[in-house]
């Protein structure tokens, strides 16, 4: 995608922070969510349309809900 | 896809839900969120799995956060 989209930016941002705010690494995240290894650095910086069913696993690997991925 | 999920069965039922809230048919919906004809179908039937992108347009067409799409 040449241009990123402000949702995917905001997105990434906020699955970053949670990331942290847990003490995960990316590789510690991406298996947990059962995703590829570099595939929560891309979702980060906001270079994939991620799908709900993904951000499905990411918020379940985070321990948070879906709409709280979403809120400010 | 063959077994549907949760997460998209859930998601298309609550964007039903507003939907017909907002008095809107799912042609209707469709043209406000510049996707195909007969996508909205696809997705309140679960049998897309919708990206972020088009999760955004579907909220701004009805006029709803997106967490909101996801709370219960």
């Amino acid at each position: 995608m040449k241009d990123k989209s402000k949702i995917l930016i905001k997105f990434g941002e906020r699955v970053r922070e949670i990331r942290i705010e847990r003490g995960l690494s990316q590789e510690q995240l991406a298996h947990l969510a059962d995703v590829h290894r570099t595939y929560i650095g891309m979702i980060e910086r906001a270079e994939k349309n991620i799908t709900l069913i993904n951000i499905e696993k990411i918020a379940k690997s985070l321990n948070i809900e879906i709409a709280k991925l979403f809120n400010d």
